[in-house]
Formats: structure tokens, C-alpha cells, sequence
């Protein structure tokens, strides 16, 4: 028996992580009897053998948060967060989602008094400015974004929390989500997936980065598989950081496209242009994009073999023609 | 023209910073036209050559701090805090004033709107759990006291707001501070402080950890220094991380016991009992007390001579009787 709250339910991989849950039915060799997904926008509930509820809030108001909370919650998934461009964009509004969201997550489940599973979504966006290239475990976290700072903070908050009983939280690191299914959005990473997704349905896309911008990535298929295994595992195996670097795989741009090119033919690639965004290019140049994740693979987590797989999930999972099938 | 503004301004290292800026007359080669002290309790305002305004107000109440911002500040030093013993004991109160009072600090000189000159004091609080022995430069922060996260929490934040420009931070995380005067504190350091203080003024005191304790220290007098070099130097010198190891000294408990009985004969050693306290313990064996702040060095901050020196300097400044005088 077990009910679980994904934050951000409305998002991809809220999505596809809620779909998951209601495919397998139990968490941590539980029976889920619940699942209450939350977003802006009220998320669509998945097909599932237990009741879903969708609830349209804003995580930065505490209220709100409480009314997620409602009846009591096992395990939860923090995914909701105002993106990196976003809050670089707006500052006040990435700290008042970002960090006193986050804080209100945290605080909700603390209320409960029982200590629950939560799994925290920060980003490699936490690396940048000092840190050493590769980005080894036990690097000091220096973003060079409002977004990553705000990610890093929330892992203090965890962890201090998780010392303190509040809760039991695993943090991860998430790599750039490529390929991400969809529309462009305000990340500034999101050429890292539309250079793909785009040409793979027959549109052109953008890459404003050079063919050897190198990108830390990760598809979406492994990102549900680490959520949940992060769920799984016992909390006190993360030992005193309960934040983590996850595996990825480094690939340039130009390693990327030819690896689409190699399963879906060379017609793809044709419909990319390359103009230069400086924007873009400065917040990018500011994070890590190699990095040696030790301790999160002794803890089970796995790398992806290939960016290749990454093009086949996508076709499978995500392709316009599958989508709306 | 310039305007200073110190928080925990009545603690006894804004009353020696204030003492101290009050007989220069002058900061970074700029003649001081107006100090603010702000404190929960009203500080006592040094004599000076510039009006001295004092107030009694809780950084955690945004009212109240943007009182203390009237009519603009030039220079911040944001010192107050809820110590390290308090902050484990309270959750909720460190939280609003370590993180709340501290982001309130920052966003009301953010709101000036021309980047002024901010030191934060941090502390060596933030080490500790999976960070190395001893700390180098670039260690992840993994604090374990709430106190430690709240101040690395700070940290970032300071570096962010001073990457976004709104203002010009200098975040310095400040070794043990020993011989701290006044009496003992909630601070699980205290007794770094206790130990040497009361004897030397003829009362007993407890060491509550053992003689092979280690101690990363610093003396008052050299805190009061290091700040002021911190507002002093040019912000960008600090680079993409504005937060800094700061120079300090380790010694173990018995050697500065030694070095106490060299400079003020063998009966203050005599006054202290030596029973263990598991609380104590707990929190200061996570704690980091052997660091290598390089980057602090090659920007000029430098390391104590010996702990002699500090046991003097308390006999000038701090004993009772020259207090008292």
C-alpha cells in the first residue's frame, strides 16, 4: 500500500513516469493505491489501476502544496521546476518556484511526520564556473545560472533535511534530457533535443552551438528508470550527501547527428541549419558537460551505451506518428 | 562618501568592527559618512568622528532590514545569524533568520539598485560528511548542521545575486574563532573559546572533547582584518566563486592549552576539567578542522603565526580587566 505525488505531473517526463507507475502498478514492492499528480496546468491522468487525482497548482503556494499532500503521501517525486532560461530570465520568479516551491515540498512532507521517500530532480546545471572539467564527485557546486544555484540550494535543503528525519530524500543530478519529446521550450538546453526531434518528424531546427559543443545527455527512457531505482534503493546507502551526480554519456553535437543519421538515414541532418545564438552559447559555455558520476554507479545507477538507442526510444516512444497513434 | 552598514552589529565581532571603522575614519580609501549597527537587542554605538545610528530589529522582518537600508548603504557586513548549537536545536528559527534573514539582507541591497560592496560572514560549518581531510579549495559543500546548510545556502546566493549584479559579494567562511570574549554562547564551539577565556580570568571551565581535538582557529583581531581586506579588494579577484576558505590555524586543543600556559604561566591550565559531552562531540567531530585555502591566500588574506599571539591579544583586548577599564 502506497501513494505516491509527482510534481510536475504535467510535464514529459511527469508524464511518462506517471504512465510507468500505473503500467507496474506497485512502487518499492508496494501496491500503489494512489497517485495525485500536480502541475500548472491540471495534468492528464494516465490509465491506471488505482484512482489518480490531477490537481492544476502552484507549488509556491503553500496552501496548495498542502491540499497534494492531502490524506497522506509514501513516496514523492519532485519534478516541478521553472527552467533554466526562465528563471534566468526572471529571477524573482525562479526563486519563488525553484526555492520557496521546493521549500514547500519539503516542508509538506516533513508535516507528515513519517519521514517520506523523496526523490528531488536537480540538474548538472549545479556544475560550472570553478569546478574541473571533468566534474568528479565531491566537486564544490558553483552554477553560473539562477537556475542551477536554485537546484543546488534545494540539494542542501534535502540533505540537511534527510539528516534531520524530515525526510528520506535522494537527489539527482539529471543530465540534459535528450531527446525530449514535444515543443522547444525556454531551457536553454533545448536545442540539445530539438536538433533531433525536429528533422526526425520532417521539420527544420536550429542548433545554435558548433558541431563539437560537447552534451552531457540522457534519454528519457533511462531518466524514469533512475527516478524510480532512486525511489527503490535505501536512502541510507547515499551516505551523508544525498545528492548525486548521475551517469550520462558525452557526445558532441556533430557525434549526435551522425548517430541519428545512422538509424533514421541522412535525410534528418539535412534539416538542420547552424547559426550561432550567443545567448545561448554563454549560459551552455557555463555548465559541465563531462562528468565521472563514481558513486552513482555503485549505487546501481547505469550509463546509456549509446546515443543510437536514444534515436530508437524516440521513434518508438515519442515520434509524432506514435504519439498520435 | 561612504555608508556601512553591520549586521549583528552588537556580537562582539561588529563591536570590534565598528570600533575599528570608527577609529580609521575611512574605508576602502573612502572617508565614512555613516554607520548603521543593526541587532536583535539595540548595540551599543562606538565613539566616532561620523554619526552612529543603532537598531534593534530582526533581519527575518523585511521591514525592518529596509529601515536599516534607508537612505542608502555603500559597504555591508552581514554577520548576524543564529549560531550553530541554536540552529540544530531550532530548525525553524535558523531557517528564517540564517536563510530568510539573510536573503532579506541581499534583496534590500539588490533593491538599491548599484551593487553595493557585501561581506557575508560563512562559516567552516559548511564542511564536513564526504568532504576530504584536509579541505582544499573546490570541496563539495556537505555540511552536517543546519546551521552549516543555512550558511552554504547563503553562499550561493550571494554568488548568484553577485553574478546577476545586484551586488557585489564577498562571502568568507570564517574558521573557529578563538579567544572569543564575552561568555559562553550556544554555539557547539564555544568551549573553543571557554576553555582559554575563563581560566585566564581565573574561573573553571569544561573541555568537553579530548586534548588531541583538533582546532581551525582564528583570533578576533584577525577576523576583524580579514573582513575588512575582504571589502576592501576588488570583487572580481574572487572570480566565479565569490565564497572563500579563509585562512586560519590548526592546532589541537592541547597544544593551545600548551601555548596558553607559555604565555600566562601554568595555573589558568589548571582551572580546566576535561568531561565529555556525547552532544558536543557529535557536532564538531563533523565538522572540517584542517583546510588549505589557497585561493584566500593568493588574495592577500593571511594565516595566523601562532596561537601565543592569540592568547595575547586577548590579554590586551578582551581580559576583564582591560575590558573593564
Amino acid at each position: 500500500m502506497t501513494k505516491v505525488l509527482i510534481t510536475g505531473g504535467g510535464g514529459f517526463i511527469g508524464q511518462k513516469l506517471a504512465r510507468r507507475l500505473a503500467a507496474d502498478g506497485s512502487l518499492r514492492g508496494r501496491q500503489i493505491t494512489a497517485m495525485t499528480l500536480i502541475d500548472l496546468a491540471e495534468p492528464k491522468a494516465p490509465e491506471a489501476p488505482f484512482p489518480v487525482r490531477t490537481l492544476a497548482a502552484d507549488i509556491s503556494d503553500a496552501s496548495a502544496v498542502a491540499q497534494a499532500y492531502e490524506g497522506g503521501q509514501d513516496v514523492i517525486f519532485h519534478l516541478a521546476a521553472v527552467v533554466s532560461g526562465a528563471a534566468e530570465a526572471d529571477f524573482d520568479l525562479g526563486m519563488r518556484v525553484n526555492l520557496d516551491g521546493t521549500l514547500n515540498i519539503f516542508q509538506a512532507a516533513r508535516r507528515q511526520g513519517d519521514s517520506p521517500v523523496l526523490v528531488y530532480s536537480s540538474s548538472c546545471a549545479v556544475h560550472g564556473g570553478e569546478a574541473p572539467d571533468p566534474v568528479t564527485d565531491g566537486v564544490e557546486l558553483n552554477p553560473q545560472t539562477s537556475y542551477g544555484t536554485q537546484k543546488a540550494i534545494g540539494e542542501l535543503l534535502l540533505n540537511d533535511m534527510s539528516r534531520k528525519g524530515f525526510l528520506d530524500g535522494r537527489g539527482l543530478r539529471l543530465p540534459t534530457i535528450s531527446i525530449r519529446p514535444g515543443r522547444p521550450n525556454a531551457a536553454a538546453s533545448s536545442f540539445m533535443s530539438s536538433i533531433f526531434r525536429e528533422p526526425l518528424q520532417g521539420e527544420p531546427a536550429n542548433c545554435p552551438v558548433s558541431r563539437d559543443y560537447p552534451v552531457w545527455h540522457l534519454p528519457p527512457r533511462m531518466i524514469v528508470e533512475h527516478l524510480l531505482h532512486a525511489a527503490t534503493i535505501d536512502g541510507a546507502d547515499f551516505g551523508p550527501n544525498r545528492n548525486i551526480n548521475l551517469p550520462g554519456r558525452t557526445d558532441t553535437v556533430g557525434e549526435m547527428v551522425d548517430a541519428m543519421t545512422r538509424v533514421a538515414g541522412p535525410e534528418p541532418a539535412k534539416l538542420i541549419t547552424w547559426n550561432a545564438d550567443p545567448v545561448i552559447e554563454k549560459i551552455v559555455m557555463g555548465w559541465r558537460q563531462r562528468l565521472l558520476p563514481e558513486k552513482a554507479v555503485r549505487l546501481g545507477f547505469r550509463a546509456p551505451d549509446s546515443f543510437e538507442d536514444s534515436v530508437r526510444w524516440f521513434l518508438e516512444d515519442d515520434h509524432r506518428d506514435v504519439a498520435q497513434s
